[in-house]
């Protein structure tokens, strides 16, 4: 092993450490910052309450889940595997926990920001907020994958087909939670929103977030346990998932086809393995250090527009880190330059993919829509309908375009190279995307507080654009996520070649073909039991918050002393969503190993396939449509449209798009991005278990 | 080739024929039934030249698609298959014409049956109407397919993969001419329905197909267009492709797998191979005559209840072409009886999808529907999305169940052989098809003409089961759809080995995997093009009401001497599904084409198996869930729903379910079945040109 090779893994972990004291020194210098008066202290205890009761009640469910799991895998594989499980869940559980610590600080001190008139220093905090579970994420996949890569690899040099494989019991670990988390945190934040707005904006006719609403406070911890706690455990998983795919094909890889990667085909074989695995773990070191000069930037770039801003910021980070790579590669990696491309055009990709969800979530088809919510609801529903499915087609392609060219100049490995890329700056991208709903809560507090209009302003401006920088970071979520599935569908087929497993991988072979149908099948159940979970959610609220309104003598009418039941709502989501977070869950992690048992491995193989592609189809449509229907209901709002206002009918219809778009959104797309992730590294486990 | 062979082989086309006749006779015998008095002939002459003039322009704005098209296959294969392309297209339009004849004489008399208070002679006129529709669809597949059969393949002995080409010209010629028309007859009548309920019945309040309204008449017209000629080209289409393509498998078949397909693996397989080939054929005969049978014992039903009646009259036909078959198959042919297996099993298919369709359409999941739509039109929206991605695991399971079981009895011919037993009856099954727009329309001369809530009550009855018969229809098509699919997938990948052209269809290639993501991505544009046209229409008719209601003084209040200007909404329609057609209908045609020019042939197989794949499940999720939504509607207006009825919330928000549905159900839905199977025979066909 050369000197630089150990540096550099070795600098893995270690960075990593680095960062989480990085983001460690962010918090606390966030938490030092005014946290505004004592109506906003309450409120804004109340939502970090709610939420941490969220989590822990949570974790506590998951605890068995994960238990019960990891007892599964010692018995079928070995307990190495299954104590990579259980880091690999924690992990995952720990991300989202300090992530929401961070945002349910970060909300009441932007509040108070705006309140003082300081959009530029509002925008700071909140940005901060985000860079605070941003770094964490990016640390402890770096900390986790890293020090199992050191622990595991050399001892393992004779047979590391075997070695590698407790590592992708970590990202399993990761990925079971993940789904979990999300579609739980999924439901609770969208039940508490839908049920809140049809009772009090639809009803009763009263302002979002106003603090008569018994479902507000509910709606705010949604925010932090969906978008936040939920999303963290998402990117935490697609961070390490794509990483131990590219690593667990390299395993499995032939010596043949090493050398091919290799700069000097004289190159020992084993080394250029080596390397191969390890380029992975160098690129994600790159990509968090890459995003912390980004996120040390945006000090600078405060002050101006803030849409630029953060798109600037996701920039600067891309940037950096491909020239990084363009560096390394050559000077100090074995590995062909070639490899750099597949770098290059994953990147790429994840960028083209954000921009493109960016105008197909707030431009001109938006517009579209605004048009066909003047003839009513069912008009507006249908436009949406057909830009969301508009929508895929580019993506699609984009994604095609990498793809193809990542496997010209690096084979299916530059494909697992690409997946890479697109996620190794996922420090700005996690950063990014947890801004919104610390905004979000913010203008709720805001709005509960009594700021007033002014102060409000602030909050919506930096608001809107958490829907467009949310969108942004489902397009990179959902890229990465079939290029993952692609390199892990390599590894899965390469781990029965390597042990000389004959399978049959033609799409003539009609029990492959069942599987592809099975999985093609398996996101919409995934979509229909999210939707009706949320819808059934929804209605608890709904019942709730009427019953209030009802039963409280003048809540409604804004009384002095007539306070809200708020916990109410908060214990009904968090009921409802632990309830609700098991059939979607069961169902994705039992068929691939009902359909493996009963139809074997090559029908797997079929459901993976056909699963990434209905997947990525059906995610990259429901997150758009969801994201351009809130966008022409907020359009509305802003005054955009000319002749129409708040409360005007193509409001009511676009109020109808936005609610029906929530769990579009929020719920069953990033559902779907996880599903497809959970399915490969499932199938990579028990691909292992079958050629034991 | 043994006596009984040519016999049945002669038999096909003749019995075609004599099918003709027999339609030819119960066309003239509807005929001599009352027309009812001067307004309904009004109406109704109104009503069917809107429906001809429509086709004729139609069929001249086609025959230039034709033409072109006929000449590049010409130039490309050779004069042969162009010659069978021009008979594919014209069979095509013909079957829409002749049924559009009928329907549009048989809907006036059964209102007049229906006024004349005999609900069992309405039910057979429009029963009858739809039939003469079911018998011209079989006879024309069978003649059509049947004299080609015997015109080339004698000939062709020495190469059949070359000799059975041109019949994949007629499927490919019935193909396209059906995706344009089911495309633009589905704009026309989604467009008129849509755009005069909104004005008509949200914004005027007046009740459905009221004689104020200026759309009505372009909505009756459109359910001929679409839901009678559209369907018509539709299901010809199905027929014939699923023939053809077992047909084609069976062409390219090597000896060893002929022979064991053979009771006696004695068999020349030269002679196996005529009888695998005429099977197919074969089954479409007894097929044929089975749903005659059925047809007539409807006589003996009519007085029962007709929900009954016409379920049986499905069942009455499977039973006896599954029973034909029994005797047939081990007595005549020298075919291994193991092949009778798939046989049943896909006429089991069909027939669970259908029941399936059916629960999920009109039954409990329907009433989830009308609870949500309790809390709004939102909720409503998001329960209906839920139940039918729900809707689609079963049906989903019941063609991977009877796909696996013929496979394991009669091997990839097994699964063509299914594909075809499933659509044997077509006879019956389009004739329950078109029965429920003749009685749709029936129910909308007795509204026009004033024939009073006595007759519209009967009218009502027919034509609420006219919804539930289109969807079990549509299940037939969609299951249909996928086993042809598989079945020309067998015949593709054979043309290439039987010509010695090496092709990797292994899901590790990367050039295919990416074939299946542009090829998963197709339905969603179809979808989106699809949607976005009917929207657009829509809004034009939207409009023209809007003015007439405006500038036409008295026309609203019913004053004596105010009449609409009907012509004007017929024009906009016609025009608008003329100019919408052509997006969807060449995005269809080109990818494929560009695909395979780009990527190859193996980039092209991973199209079809996308586009079967995600064009099944979203095909099913659209047609059920329109289904669903339109039933919701009804169970409100048929007092169905405690505390709910006609107008009231629930009702409002259920109107803005089925007005999203409409599209769904009858647009974009079907034009995703056609889609798959148009997307196999034009792969077929550049395969054909590949080899060359």
């Amino acid at each position: 092993m050369s000197m630089s090779y150990s540096v550099l893994t070795w600098a893995t972990p270690l960075f990593g450490v680095f960062a989480f004291l990085l983001a460690y020194r962010m918090y606390v210098s966030i938490q030092a910052l005014p946290a505004g008066n004592a109506r906003m202290q309450e409120i804004s205890g109340l939502i970090r309450d709610g939420a941490l009761a969220y989590l822990k009640q949570q974790s506590l469910y998951l605890s068995g889940f994960i238990g019960v799991a990891s007892l599964a895998i010692m018995y079928t594989l070995n307990w190495a595997t299954a104590g990579c499980f259980l880091l690999g869940a924690f992990s995952s559980l720990l991300a989202g926990f300090l992530g929401m610590k961070a945002a349910t600080m970060a909300n009441v001190r932007t509040a108070q920001a705006a309140s003082e008139k300081q959009p530029g220093q509002a925008l700071m905090v909140a940005f901060n907020g985000g860079a605070v579970m941003g770094l964490t994420v990016a640390a402890l996949g770096l900390i986790g994958v890293g020090s199992l890569f050191l622990y595991f690899l050399p001892q393992g040099v004779a047979d590391l087909v075997k070695a590698h494989e407790p590592i992708i019991g970590f990202a399993m670990g990761a990925s079971s939670v993940a789904l979990f988390a999300r579609v739980g945190g999924g439901i609770y934040t969208k039940a508490a929103d839908v049920g809140s707005d049809l009772v009090g904006k639809v009803e009763a006719g009263i302002p979002e977030d106003d603090p008569r609403n018994p479902g507000v406070i509910a709606d705010n911890v949604g925010d932090n346990v969906g978008d936040v706690a939920g999303m963290g455990a998402d990117i935490f998983e697609s961070y390490v998932t794509c990483i131990i795919g590219c690593l667990a094909l390299a395993a499995t890889m032939a010596a043949g086809d090493i050398t091919k990667l290799m700069s000097d085909p004289a190159t020992d074989p084993k080394i250029g393995q080596y390397w191969l695995m390890g380029t992975p773990l160098i690129l994600g070191l790159f990509g968090t250090i890459s995003s912390f000069i980004a996120i040390k930037w945006m000090g600078v770039l405060k002050d101006g527009d803030p849409a630029k801003a953060l798109r600037f910021a996701v920039l600067i980070a891309s940037v950096l880190f491909v020239a990084a790579s363009a560096v390394f590669m050559p000077l100090f990696s074995p590995l062909t330059f070639s490899l750099w491309v597949p770098v290059v055009f994953g990147t790429l990709c994840g960028i083209g993919i954000g921009l493109l969800t960016e105008y197909y979530t707030s431009s001109k088809p938006v517009f579209e829509i605004v048009n066909a919510a003047k003839t009513g609801p069912a008009t507006c529903i249908i436009t949406g309908i057909a830009v969301g499915f508009r929508s895929v087609a580019l993506p699609v392609l984009v994604i095609v375009a990498a793809v193809l060219v990542s496997f010209h100049f690096g084979g299916v490995y530059g494909v697992a190279l690409a997946g890479v890329a697109m996620l190794s700056t996922t420090g700005i991208i996690m950063t990014v995307d947890a801004y919104g709903p610390i905004a979000d809560n913010a203008g709720g507090i805001s709005e509960m507080s009594h700021l007033g209009a002014e102060t409000r302003a602030i909050t919506d401006k930096l608001d809107a654009l958490g829907n467009t920088t949310a969108a942004i970071g489902k397009g990179f979520a959902i890229g990465s996520a079939g290029l993952t599935a692609l390199a892990v569908f390599g590894a899965f087929t390469q781990t029965f070649i390597s042990k000389g497993v004959s399978i049959n991988l033609s799409i003539t072979n009609p029990n492959l073909v069942m599987g592809v149908f099975i999985g093609g099948m398996l996101p919409g159940l995934v979509v229909a039991c999210t939707m009706q979970s949320v819808g059934k959610a929804a209605s608890l609220i709904v019942n709730e918050i009427r019953r209030q309104f009802r039963e409280i003598p003048g809540l409604l009418e804004g009384k002095e002393g007539a306070k809200p039941d708020v916990s109410r709502c908060v214990e009904i989501s968090t009921k409802a969503a632990l309830t609700e977070m098991r059939a979607p869950g069961l169902i994705a992690l039992f068929t691939p190993v009902i359909v493996c048992v009963l139809m074997g491995p090559d029908a797997l193989a079929g459901l993976l396939l056909g699963t990434t592609v209905v997947g990525v189809v059906l995610g990259l449509f429901m997150s758009n449509t969801g994201g351009a229907w809130d966008n022409a209901k907020k359009f509305i709002e802003q005054g955009l449209v000319e002749g129409e206002k708040k409360g005007s009918d193509a409001h009511k219809a676009a109020v109808v798009g936005d609610t029906v778009g929530d769990p579009f959104k929020d719920t069953s797309g990033p559902a779907l991005n996880i599903l497809i992730k959970m399915v490969s590294i499932l199938s990579l486990l028990i691909a292992s278990f079958l050629v034991q």
